[in-house]
């Protein structure tokens, strides 16, 4: 079955890499009308994903994630409506010229083709991600949390109507509905029909993809990320900054994990931490040198492990671990980062500079919260995830990165000398 | 050992990714004038690997591919001084500005860090890897092919001498000296140490690499490439461009593979081709409908298999297959090529812009040869591979093809609100 839909994903792609912006605009905006107009079909699929969910007992905070109601539904409709007012890349040319041949060449912004995202239970990525992907002139292959099978089957047959409608193929946005997870696996192997595969979710996720996946895949989501404070610092200046890193929204990749202290200060900044900290209900997990400098403190304190350092906490739970020197620093982040995003908090002009060129993760800030990273905060429009990876595009990636380029070449039979 | 390898090249990639690009240059011209000035180390490796080479079989052709000899070499360190006068794309600031949030941000481009490059037994693909990595801030993980690991080794060795001279890691550029096969499966692991890896060469090793490499990978090289003839040529025009394509150098993978051909247009085209490519030496391979038109000619005609039309001849042979209209030769290319290069000869502005929106390969041309896909031609200075994969590269890489970009912010103590 997944080679169906393989098949009649990329038969759609074609149909959908020659709509104009305003046809494709016009299945979005049907698309969101639809999705208030049908939402009894949705909301009643929901209701027995969450019945199943509740049986299986999972967490208010979860089950909270994965419920729709009226106003929910109406939000994301809004949300796909502003995907319209956002400029499509595709068309643009990149760059070009007359080559010395007599050559016309021109490098053209143009859909990836297919694209297969597997993400959490979360009904609102579903449209999210198939509206990007309408967008950018791509089909979709979608494959939710297995906790919202049902939504997510009937929010694309919403969508499908929609298509039909503009008399565009339903195999243009197709969900795997069913919550086995063989279909995973079967996902991974269909290089011969998808372009890009985008895992959203846990490490072993990301694993079970880089290991299994004949399809180009984008990676990214994960945040070990760090805050070095240098000998120099302010100190409330500089707790501002981490407690926003931190406390902002503790759940997100790009929140803050781990703290690292110029030794030179830390006799004096870490009692300072601890009371901040202890007001702001973040509990601390101090390295050996840190340790005796946090005890006597009012925040909580506990010793850290080595693979709690490589690891996030999404919580209010904070590393802290002392180092000699801005080159101790780097060679932490290098060691224990996932190069998603790093501050560094500093007076200094030369270590403001040696960080932002020495620091090899996707979003490196001087005097900032990590939290910025975001294709929101960013200018981006929208984000599709964010890559920790290198090749494609790293960091928050918007409408952009749903692109690829083709070479055009104009000749007056024109052959190579 | 592997590990170690991966362990020291990333560690020079952070060494290699601060240097200005006049630093980069004075290594690359060191290394340009040891590879003559220690020619006979290298000359001396490369006699014993043509030797075993002799005595297991290879052909005369092959043969003369992995010979090396003094101009051979003054050619090559002539190719290493051509990369110093490429523009250094590392550093550049793609975009940026200031966000509503008072942050400043900009996105640079920086090295991918570590480069792993599989390829066939060519010695001068050493040289220009490592100076082309050399040249973007990139270390360099090199396996060349098994007939030539004494010659690479060899060159490594001089070209880790210069390193060495600049006080440099000699960790920037390795090769793995064996010729066991086991050493590239353990390769395709070391994603915690490789940022990018591109495999040169045949089908089987690509597809080694996609199903095996947890590094991410770029593949290409692999070139079913099509011409198709409209029903409204001018005969003698489009013969020039066919004659181009398949036989100004057969073995590149940009090189003409099968002809469609406009049934409109068969009677009167292919008996006239027949003639041309009998002059040109160019064998035939005709599809049931074309074979009865063409086995009169004084061309060699065979009849065309299904394989055949899905795999690259890479010699003077030629496929031919009528189609009865452009769709038909679309759905074509769409079916057996490989998203490499393709091209229509068309006198029909409508027809042209439907083959260049509607064929999803990473260059097409209309009434050019496509032999112009090539980084030379390109004007990108250098190649590193051609990509037939949509995502990072497209078609010829040149040395933006080993950057990403970095996001860096800049704030005075700025929290996300």
């Amino acid at each position: 079955m997944l080679e169906e839909m393989g098949k009649a994903a990329k038969a759609a792609s074609y149909v959908l890499s020659v709509l104009s912006t305003a046809e494709k605009n016009r299945v979005l905006m049907t698309i969101a009308d639809r999705l208030e107009a049908q939402s009894a079909e949705i909301l009643t699929a929901n209701e027995r994903d969450l019945a199943d969910a509740r049986q299986n007992g999972l967490s208010e905070a979860l089950l909270d994630r994965l419920m729709l109601n009226p106003a929910r539904l109406k939000a994301i409709a809004d949300d796909v409506r502003q995907v319209c007012r956002l400029a499509d890349p595709v068309g643009v040319v990149l760059d070009g010229g007359l080559l010395d041949s007599g050559l016309r060449i021109e490098r053209r912004r143009v859909p990836l083709g297919v694209v297969a995202v597997i993400y959490e239970a979360r009904p609102n990525v579903t449209i999210d991600v198939a509206a990007l992907c309408l967008k950018t002139g791509n089909a979709s292959i979608l494959r939710g949390g297995k906790e919202t099978w049902r939504t997510n089957g009937a929010t694309v047959r919403v969508i499908q109507d929609a298509l039909r409608q503009h008399g565009l193929p339903a195999g243009a946005v197709q969900a795997i509905e069913s919550p086995d997870r063989e279909w995973v696996n079967q996902l991974l192997k269909l290089d011969r029909y998808v372009d890009m595969l985008i895992p959203r979710g846990g490490a072993n996720l990301h694993k079970l993809c880089r290991e299994q996946s004949t399809i180009p895949v984008i990676t990214g989501g994960i945040g070990v990320c760090h805050i070095f404070v240098d000998s120099d610092i302010e100190q409330q200046a500089a707790l501002k900054v981490i407690i926003n890193a931190k406390k902002q929204r503790p759940s997100a990749c790009n929140s803050l994990e781990t703290l690292l202290v110029h030794a030179d200060v830390a006799e004096s900044f870490l009692p300072v931490l601890s009371h901040s900290m202890a007001e702001a209900g973040i509990r601390l997990h101090a390295d050996p040198r840190s340790l005796p400098l946090l005890q006597n403190g009012p925040a909580d304190v506990t010793p850290v492990t080595d693979a709690q350092l490589r690891d996030e906490w999404l919580s209010l739970d904070l590393n802290v671990v002392l180092v000699d020197s801005l080159d101790q620093g780097i060679a932490h982040i290098r060691e224990y980062g996932t190069q998603h995003s790093d501050a560094i908090l500093t007076r200094s002009l030369h270590n403001s500079n040696r960080f932002v060129n020495e620091v090899d993760s996707s979003a490196v800030y001087v005097n900032a919260s990590t939290r910025f990273t975001d294709g929101g905060q960013f200018g981006l429009g929208a984000e599709v995830a964010v890559s920790t990876q290198k090749l494609h595009a790293r960091g928050p990636m918007g409408l952009e990165a749903l692109t690829t380029y083709k070479w055009i070449g104009f000749g007056s039979d024109t052959v190579r000398g």
